[in-house]
């Protein structure tokens, strides 16, 4: 039971981006988006001369391993571009990378693939992007423009860089079958109808070693990638880094997924707890208690809210302070503990009880995020991790959330461990499953190499 | 995340109880229950010649203690009565009791009181029942309709047992002045009316040394009280026993309290945690979401549902098992993870789309039950306790949540440690104030001694 008037109530909420989460793709968005012309200036190099370096042919695989020199997070000028959907810039990647990766979990597919720069320009980016599951067949024809426009970049002819011209079809050097790399439940559910409709192979991988090779990449390798939050500084930036054992990853999707990872071996990680309390949870309520039509409706909708009209406060039912115990009178005693009562008196009497919309949302969403926090925090503290990673798309860099967590994370453990969050935290599975792309004897995880005086990163697996 | 279809779907719901459990008395009960020729049966000896041996005049004050010798729970004949509030048999105690407890939660106040057998029975009975918090004035006036009966009895002439008739007034041998034991957040919040109202002291004791006191009591001098859960022995009591600490004692009301008990000194326990999530939140969202007007509606409904209409289960997700960690299809990933996907898509069509009552109160049932047993798990594991008790009006006997709780404390621990329940798991806190009637100075919890070869429990504090 935490105070939430303390942590986020009486306090205005920074704003640490400046336009509000889109969602997911609709189905007209999603086929839009590829002949828009926003698309094309974000991405313009999009079905143009892409370079094939990468070869992953039977008996003749090249180790994939993408140069994280330079890294950066583009920060994008369309007024629509989710943050968490920014291009990551990589301006001495030079190979061309012709696979895909797709995670699809019970809500959200998200995709991931990199694209050259134009010939005129360095190295190429990492793109991200997400859809419905429910509209798997947008995404899947998303996959299938990409893989398409791949094979037909393959047949054009294309500059080395050192003036020939060469073409990238079958035999050549810049050769590849595409593939897709695929995570996630929805690699299973939808398996053989991304096989028969992308006509490529589907490769899949464990969700959760693509969740901490995502995760691992993120900390170790890409600048204002990670931040702690606090209401004085809502986007604190840790620098990259190589030790990041041990710690505790809390993915929360449609549920919540908690993973300790101990080290970079093949066996050190364990899904050591869960709760079937996540987003999906929350979306389902507010969906039939309120008029929203999207979780991102809901979000801005609570941060409008006044949740002490629904939630039973220590001081509704002591009407003080419950001082002996340290409860204050504005901490939660109970979640939509007034809603009972409420809503029998009003049956009893003319009508239904008005509950705000507002009201709920905010409500629910800090009920179900203060239990994670909770519960994150009770884990790791079983298993003596100090730093707890939050990803997965239900945060969608929402402040109240960070808050939220944040502050059971402080207030549970009285300052010992410490929340971490990420600008692309709906991404791990998805980005871990497009590092993953490798023979089958390799591995997990990253391990760090130079290159020419160049930073790459590649997952192995040590044994 | 636990398997719901494994602990309680597939299995036939074992009933522990004949008759389903009845809500707190309404306005018009709670007024005739004192008139109804029932109450007279239950309890003939009510406004009856009661002996007043308690004396706590100013000054002179004798110390509470209750004998227990030979303590029965009743056996209640009454088809309406809730197994909870069933009386206890004290058939040694002859000394009359005259005050009375009562514990003013958030949702719930419950009072308990003693009175004497009639003239030709043994000892006398704890008596229990309960109010809305809501309905507070129809609890004031069953208290006082108590504290005026009682008062009434002192000035009757009363039989001692010798054969010699004396009188129960001021200054006789068996005269008290009437006084109400209060805990709970109701005890401070409506401190003033129940002064006023009730025309006798309010004695107001600390609301988690109350329930210690009672779950002390209960654990270690009712037999027939306590009790393990599992679907093949729905009902395994547990012998009394002395031997109880270190405990978990986990109490769900409106909200969830855990509280950590390692032994009878007076400052050997403290609130470790807790949840907002409880019954008011389950209250809250099935009055809203379902037609239900009470919460025993609700559990009732629940016990005919089908979660999986509603909830995202691992087969939902991947099509199969998620073997590699160990998920089976048909464990819950997200609770109500399908209702925004269905509540969208009936929207872009005809209309709403259609949840039963009863599939989502089994959805909210579990997960909050199965949520709080997580929780209790790790507060457990984290302090090293193997008993975990769970008291408080949210269980009210119901088997679905007494195996969702077990369940989850069995599986979280592999079995090393044990979820305990109790027939009159709503009472901990009234009871325990009942037994804290004593001079200020005396304490918390119990003493046992010898009485003439009567067991005696004494609620005392060890400095």
């Amino acid at each position: 039971m935490l105070d939430l008037q303390k942590s986020s109530r009486n306090t205005p909420t920074p704003h640490i981006r400046r336009t509000p989460f889109p969602g997911p793709l609709t189905k007209h968005q999603c086929l839009s988006r590829l002949r828009h012309p926003k698309f094309l200036i974000i991405n313009p190099w999009f079905r143009r001369n892409l370079a094939l370096h990468y070869r992953a042919r039977r008996g003749r695989v090249q180790v994939f391993r993408i140069n994280v020199s330079g890294a950066k997070i583009v920060d994008s000028a369309s007024e629509d571009d989710d943050a968490g959907n920014r291009d990551i810039r990589l301006p001495n990647h030079t190979k061309q990378v012709s696979h895909i990766a797709v995670d699809i979990g019970g809500t959200l597919a998200k995709v991931v693939f990199f694209n050259r720069a134009p010939e005129d320009g360095l190295g190429g980016r990492l793109n991200f992007t997400k859809f419905e599951t429910d509209d798997i067949e947008d995404c899947i024809a998303f996959l299938k423009q990409l893989v398409d426009s791949r094979r037909e970049q393959q047949q054009q002819p294309r500059n080395t860089g050192t003036g020939k011209k060469t073409r990238g079809g079958r035999g050549s050097a810049g050769q590849d079958e595409m593939c897709v790399m695929a995570t996630g439940g929805g690699a299973y559910l939808f398996y053989d109808r991304l096989k028969s409709e992308l006509g490529c192979e589907i490769v899949r991988e464990d969700e959760m070693e693509c969740l901490i090779s995502g995760l691992d990449f993120f900390i170790t390798e890409i600048p204002d990638e990670v931040f702690t939050y606090s209401e004085e500084n809502p986007m604190a930036f840790e620098e990259p880094r190589e030790d990041i054992y041990p710690y505790l990853l809390v993915n929360i999707g449609s549920g919540v997924s908690m993973i300790k990872v101990s080290g970079p071996g093949a066996n050190e990680f364990e899904r050591i707890g869960g709760s079937s309390l996540g987003g999906g949870t929350l979306w389902g309520l507010l969906s039939l208690l309120t008029g929203a039509k999207s979780f991102d409706d809901m979000l801005e909708m609570s941060q409008k809210g006044d949740n002490t009209a629904v939630d039973m406060l220590v001081g509704d039912i002591y009407g003080t302070d419950y001082g002996r115990i340290g409860l204050k009178s504005t901490t939660i005693a109970s979640t939509f503990g007034k809603v009972f009562k409420k809503n029998m008196s009003a049956s009893n009497g003319t009508g239904k009880p008005e509950f705000k919309p507002e009201d709920i949302s905010k409500s629910l969403l800090f009920a179900i995020s203060n239990n994670i926090g909770q519960i994150a925090y009770l884990q790791a503290t079983k298993h003596d991790i100090h730093n707890i990673y939050f990803g997965g798309s239900f945060i969608r860099g929402h402040t109240a959330t960070m808050n939220t967590l944040s502050y059971a994370i402080r207030f549970w453990s009285q300052g010992s461990k410490r929340a971490y969050f990420l600008r692309h935290e709906g991404y791990l599975g998805a980005v871990g499953a497009f590092l993953r792309h490798q023979p089958r004897n390799w591995g997990r995880r990253k391990s760090f190499g130079e290159d020419g005086g160049q930073r790459i990163f590649q997952a192995t697996r040590k044994e």
